[in-house]
């Protein structure tokens, strides 16, 4: 059945993000220039959208995910969302989850590395060179290709925290994750017009502890990494010892690749990095399109 | 155990009402006054609140509801939320869903009657005025006293439309009740500072038949009753038929009852409109302390 109903963008809005400040991407993006009319309905799928970027092999279905899990023998499958390249301290987060799963008795875990491939603000990293960066760091062995399966997730980003969480995380388990590792202030930002974080950074955990259709799910708080500057190598942070820990933020990590400058030895594996340093080259040359090339 | 935390006003009046308008009720009356934080835990009771207004044996728990439920022996429990006087239209749905769930085979489905008894807005009348008219209603036999429960709500009302129904729903769940009269647009009002309803009308409804933790509670849909000028009567209304009904809101009621007009015969039983009549009379005598009066 079809239903077509008023868009109550005011409604939509401060209901998912909890807010109505300006500033908001995806309602920049998505919401405010939509129209004021909705149609919703039951689906019938004719045949799987094709992006034609050269990425669609990674674009797989919750079904064909479901498949390739059972033809690894996963017994356990544990799903890591991002939307960022992967540093050396998101790969050690995901090999001690795995070595964890391994310890609770799990035979053969696998890691559903699940990058977000919808929207994304203008100065995140693009789709396509993400990537390309997540195949040097399976190539470089930061990640074992033999229990990583690499998948588009194909939906956009709303930033909407503890809301979206819960979306990031069923979706997931359509797709046959069990395990899900969640950080501080998942799908988190900084609200978008007053000197504060939009959200509560604990909320997006807790939330997903408590949400109705999560029960199946079992939720694995994430540890911070940071760069450790005695052992020279991104490590679980450690607060008796915090003046030798280094955070390197996404917006940092992305200053360091568009100047040119190298981060710490460990950040990153060279063959990752070179990815993002040739990126930003790219953009200079390319001068005043830039930006342009930055949404795509 | 006991948590503190930052009250963040935005994001709780943003999720509560999908809007944060200026202008709600609720929201001016409690949330923008209260301080940055909040504290939360396990409560102990260690005895019931008194409000030694000659009202508190009204004001009966959830256990103490259950209990006179079983005292009755009812089979079935059904629910009714206001916070207005009961006029002869409320009457002939409660009336109705008493006879319809006789055919349904229930042989002594009670009424819980369960008028709110916290902030409701300035306009609206008064608890002890209420509470009095509720009495008259049942006197006069347009309810009857065998078969209702008259029990206060001691809920504020946020006019939170489709959230706060739930909790309406919800919170005589726990006093007993297994069936629940929805209306039209409850909880709801017109948006504060556009000229529309703030919610959907239907959405109160959609969202009680979807809501995790209310499967247990069967939802009554409310028809609308309105004054058949034809019959002289409070009567469901046909459509077929629209010229013969007139709406009277509860707007339209307390300016009859402020003017001393009288409403058509067959809207509210004698002795109820003489509370409101007296009622509005004494504000008028008492002039300028009207409006202070009427927030009581």
């Amino acid at each position: 059945s079809v239903e077509i109903y008023p868009h109550n963008k005011e409604e939509r809005i401060a209901r998912t993000w909890g807010t109505t400040a300006p500033g908001l991407p995806y309602v920049d993006e998505a919401i405010t220039p939509a129209g004021n009319w909705l149609i919703g309905g039951d689906l019938e799928v004719l045949q799987p959208i094709k992006y034609n970027d050269g990425l669609d092999h990674y674009r797989l279905s919750p079904q064909q995910l479901r498949d390739e899990f059972d033809k690894r023998g996963a017994d356990a499958v544990f799903a890591f969302q991002l939307r960022n390249p992967v540093h050396n301290g998101h790969a050690l987060l995901m090999n001690d989850t795995r070595r964890r799963l391994l310890e609770m008795g799990f035979k053969n875990p696998i890691l559903l590395l699940h990058p977000l491939g919808g929207f994304t603000k203008a100065d995140d990293v693009p789709l396509p060179v993400r990537m390309e960066q997540h195949s040097k760091v399976l190539e470089d062995g930061v990640l074992d290709p033999e229990t990583t399966i690499v998948s588009i997730f194909p939906s956009p980003m709303h930033y909407a925290g503890p809301t979206e969480v819960q979306w990031h995380a069923k979706a997931r388990i359509n797709a046959g994750a069990n395990f899900y590792i969640v950080g501080r202030d998942p799908a988190g930002m900084g609200h978008p017009t007053e000197k504060r974080d939009l959200y509560n950074p604990d909320h997006g955990k807790k939330v997903l502890s408590m949400a109705p259709g999560l029960e199946k799910l079992n939720i694995l708080p994430f540890k911070v990494a940071a760069y450790d500057t005695v052992a020279k190598k991104m490590a679980f942070f450690e607060p008796s010892r915090s003046q030798d820990f280094l955070f390197i933020s996404g917006t940092k990590m992305r200053t360091f690749a568009k100047t040119g400058e190298n981060p710490p030895d460990g950040f990153m594996c060279p063959g990752g990095w070179k990815v993002l340093v040739d990126y930003y080259n790219s953009l200079q040359t390319e001068g005043a399109t830039a930006p342009a090339a930055a949404t795509v």
